[in-house]
């Protein structure tokens, strides 16, 4: 995935509807929490058996794709006006995740994990 | 950015915790939604001026280059357990937005913008 | 339970540390959502059974308490800024809410239920 | 406000319609996190200004206040499931915010406050 193609590419989306006067990193990471709860409403009355990928109808999966593309474009615009490098952060994180959570403590052990 | 890569080295680091117990997608539609609360949390009392990356400190970009990578790990990891190709569903979504915002009455439209 | 009386008290709260100026709604919106995140993320990890109160530990429980307090006072506070009358509001949404769900179409659907 | 009254009346909606399956709390917080972020939607691309209530539209207007309704609705569901007292957690919440933010350190200062 060509991260800084799709920046420029939504550099010239937002650039022609003169939308960068929108587009402070405030509204971007409030239009991100908008479109993940979007995400989190397919999920909020189904049980953790019920969300996988195999038991979701196909309306649904179609929604989550749309939500997912959502997400990321907000995520890419977002780390653009912030000059984070994703892929560097990424990596960054999972090194720090692999420190904070040693295989043998944290095996099978999700209540040390979720209280971090 | 090589999203197998990165979902492949997901995979073993879920794997040798054994927490694919915990990784419904409504468990990681939570989790990100979780990620993202922390990033806005750091603009919350902040107007749009201050927002910008020019006017944030270094501790405040810190933290927004750590939640940036957390909201990717999440939405890729989630990809993964959805079959959901990120790139396509990025240029898929781009392609519905151009459609949905003609440039003609979007522009400076944030009225418009906000309520779809 | 006394709102306006409430409302009185963090006004003052609010007035005494000059803190009007960071109350916008949309600033006390995104706080509310802070908030939210750090009930849910209490309940990330767990599955609905787990998440009963009978399940919960007593950590658990406090913060959750806690949670329920802030997310009261941001509610309470955003309303009073947007002159919404609570109670009001909470019963006309009852009122919309037996109308969408009517009992016969509703029961035990949560497919219809969650998509709206 | 009669929080009990309204509990009830909440109770016996979920209970005709036989929702209680799905009231976790877990799912709960999710509910509430969904209807948060619809409030979150609307003040997304204004800025704090145009966020005041003297400068919203009444359509706005309408949206919010039935947005303030499911929040509350939700949140007093959730405290009903948790056994929590809100009046109670409110005042304590308060008492505790008190220590937190004393006046002397905490006049003018959103940077203290947003970092807690």
């Amino acid at each position: 995935m060509d991260i800084n193609k799709i920046q420029k590419i939504l550099q010239e989306f937002s650039s022609k509807r003169n939308w960068d006067q929108f587009h402070s990193p405030k509204n971007l990471a409030m239009a991100l929490s908008v479109d993940v709860a979007e995400l989190v409403e397919i999920f909020q009355w189904l049980d953790n058996e019920q969300s996988l990928a195999q038991n979701l109808d196909s309306d649904s999966l179609k929604i989550l794709k749309e939500e997912l593309g959502d997400i990321m474009i907000y995520t890419i615009r977002l780390a653009d006006k912030l000059n984070v490098n994703l892929e560097k952060a990424i990596y960054e994180k999972i090194e720090i995740n692999s420190k904070k959570y040693p295989v043998e403590l944290s095996k099978d052990n999700a209540v040390k994990y979720s209280r971090r």
